[in-house]
This record gives C-alpha cells, sequence and structure tokens, in this order.
C-alpha cells in the first residue's frame, strides 16, 4: 500500500485482490443502477470499444515509436485510462456471468503452455507456427 | 484458497493479487522469449483480437438468450477462456508499459463518479446521457 | 445520378463502381504522401477502430431502440459517418494489396451459400447452428 | 468484365456498382429469412468481429513482413475472405439503414479533405498532428 498527496492509503497491485477489484466495479454500477445495461453481450461490445480506444493510440505508430511513448506522461496517462476501462468492463463481465478470474487465468495459461511448448516456441511467435503447424 | 482434484491449492480471486497474475503472465511470456513479438502496439492488437472472439459468443443472440448462457457448462467455458486471453494480453500490457493497474482502475472509477453522478445517473444509461448534454 | 444543392453532379450507389470509389480513396491518400503509414497492418487496425465506433453508437441500446434510430437524423447522419470511415479503410486496404473486392465478395457469397443451404438455414441463425454443428 | 475458368463473365471492380453489390448482399439474407438476426446492432458487431479477423492476420508481424504477404498466394487468399466479410457486413448493414454508401463516402472524403489540408498534412500522420492541435 502507498499513500497518496493527501496522506490517505491507496491499494496497488501489490496488494490488491481480484475479488477487491471486482467488489469496487460492482459498487459502481449498482449505485447507479446500471444492471439493466450490463447484460453480458453489452459488455462483450464495450471492451471491444475499449479495447479500439488503446489499439487507436498505436494506430499510425512505428514500432519503435510505440516504445518512446514511456517518455510521455500525458500519453502514458490517457493510455493508463484507455486500459482502466478494459479491465473495469472485463471484471464487470466476470461479475455478471459470475466467472473467477483468476482461475481462468491460471487454467488458460496452463493450457498455452501445453500448445506453445517452451522448447519449440522460444523466440518464435505462436502464431505463424501454429498457422504452418496447422498446414501440414 | 481453494484444492483443485489433484490436492492442490490454487488461488483463486479472493486471495490472488493483481501483481500475482502479472507476475505469471510475464514469467510465460519470459520462458519463450516473446518479449520482440509484445510491444504495446502489437499488445493492444491482441486485446482487441481477444475482446472480439469473446464478442463472437453472443453476436446473433437477443440479449434474453445471452442470460441463458448462465446455464451452459460448454459455453460458459468457452467465455472463460475468451475473458482470460483479455485480461492475460491486458496484464502483458501493463508489463510492458509499467503500468499499475490498481492504480489505473481506482483513478478512472473515481473520475467516473464525478462524470456520472450517482442522482444524476440512476437508471439510466452514462451514453445516452452524455451524447444529449454535449448537444445541449 | 443525382443534383446536389449547387447544381453539380453527384455519384450515388446506383451508378458509382468500386473502382471509382477506390480510385477517389487512393488519390486522396496519395495527395498526402500517407503510403508509408497505410500499410496493410495499419490499415487492418484502422478498420477496426472504427468498425469499434459505430458499435459504440448502439453499445448500450436495446434491439428496439437500435431500429428507432431511423427517425434520428442526427444520429442517422454520425453513423453513416462512421460506416464511410469503415468503407473508406477497407478500400484503402484493398488498394494496399491489389485485391478486387468485387470478386473477393461475390466468391465470399458463393461460398457461404453452399456452407449455409437456404433449405437448412432459413430463418435460423448461421451461428448457432454452425457450433452446434461442430459439436456433434 | 472478365471470364473466369467456365467462360461465365464475372462482374469485378471496374463494373459492379454499389448498388449491386448491395442488391447481392440483400438477396443472400432474404433468401435465408435472417432479417431478425441482421439489425443495425448486431451487425455493427459483426463488422468489429470480421474486423479483428482480419487484424488476426498481422497481429504479430513486423511491419515489413506484412508486405511480404503479397508474395504469398495462400495467405492472400484468406486476407481477401476476411475483407469481403466486413464489406458484406458493412453492406448490409447499409442496406438495413438505408445509407447510400457512395454518398457517404464522398461526403467523408471532402470532409476529411478541409480537416487535413494537403500543404499542412503531406506525409505527416493525422493522428499525430490532430492530437498535438488539440493540446495547444
Amino acid at each position: 500500500m502507498t499513500r497518496n498527496r493527501t496522506g490517505a492509503s491507496r491499494m496497488n497491485d501489490a496488494d490488491a485482490t481480484l475479488a477487491e477489484l471486482k467488489k469496487r466495479v460492482r459498487e459502481f454500477r449498482d449505485r447507479r443502477q446500471w444492471e439493466r445495461f450490463h447484460t453480458p453481450k453489452n459488455l462483450s461490445m464495450a471492451i471491444a470499444v475499449e479495447a479500439a480506444e488503446l489499439m487507436e493510440q498505436f494506430q499510425w505508430l512505428a514500432p519503435d515509436e510505440a516504445w518512446e511513448l514511456r517518455e510521455d506522461e500525458g500519453r502514458l496517462e490517457m493510455i493508463g485510462e484507455e486500459l482502466a476501462d478494459i479491465i473495469i468492463y472485463a471484471l464487470s463481465f466476470a461479475n455478471s456471468l459470475e466467472i473467477d478470474v483468476t482461475t481462468a487465468v491460471l487454467d488458460k495459461l496452463a493450457k498455452n503452455a501445453e500448445k506453445y511448448p517452451e522448447r519449440d516456441y522460444r523466440g518464435r511467435s505462436s502464431w505463424l507456427e501454429s498457422k504452418e503447424g496447422g498446414e501440414h
């Protein structure tokens, strides 16, 4: 936990659990009675819309320029907000279907680890390999 | 923490911190030396691609049908995997630009709370209101 | 062809060929020397970004409300602009890889006609059927 | 018009009008009675889903590699199909709201021409400039 300017303690990634963030997102929705808008279908659209807004930040950049963003405070703040929007809707989606995000992520990483063994994919893009593999 | 079939303890949303999940995602990437593919630009595309795959599950459904999914184990599992993909790439993106997800989310919720006061937006979609507001 | 307010003749869907629209899009790009930004990769991102902006117009609407838009001149104009952005980048993408759009569309319609025979799919969503089909 | 292998004449971009392609797309839908699925909201999602599938082809590629695709017949065919899907749903969307695509495209190009004068934007990305412009 860290203290912000006003001396109040703030959670950060080191101590916030997924359940804690999901709770904050649920409270925000419930206080505005937005359940009827936050259907799984609408939330899947919302995640995609926010993902596009994040992508828009990188759309015309050469790969090298994308790294330079790290020095640009204003842009980094905008990028952080777009990422937050994605996470917020993703957690709201998880709330709506009662999905345990941690379990889903660890299961998927385990599945991917089998699909892309380290010895075969070290330094090689999963995509090209899997497509080639699929054609042979 | 819960125990899975083999008796091993597994983290879930109640005890996994964001930092812990970010670490797992980073290790997966590093073991395959995928840093050069995982640029912020490419990761923003990957999040958007996975968001579309989640959306595809709801694309032609009527809103009511979307809720029925909760009874469909097979579909729920697919949906959980798509959500996991989004979260995994979002955390990898956060790793790449050293963004604290918790801070970004809490800051954005605070900003949204000011933008959409409870008394004005209770039961009313943020979108319609904000668009109407913009036109007056 | 129709005449607009100033008496100039304007093309519309009845007489504009795909080649004509592709030419207009190419000229716009060339006059600004934007070839180096308009790579296939960047254009695929641009199409996705504009598609999300169109989707944003419908994100929180109930299905019935989406039809009511037809009475709302201002919204229809915004929607027309978002659709135009998608088409413009899609044609620019076709230009960049020298794809004949008409051939691609007619080939895909022929392929889909085989995949979704009228007698089997009349009134039934392609998606649900194909997923169910895939599981049997 | 060109002749294909079987000697039948096929339309291509040089002679197909937008109205002709819109008619083909409408017929495909009507023969399957898919009007109730093809709401503007669902079609906006479908365009976004197909846009993501096109993007997936370029997701992990370096910019140079994206150009090499032009030599790869198999990949080009997949890319052409993804582009066709986007166009098909975009035309179906235009049908559903009775939008004249040609008018929308020409109007948007005219608007963009005012927004990005050639003398100011030659060789410079619209995005960076417009963002910088917005900050000053």
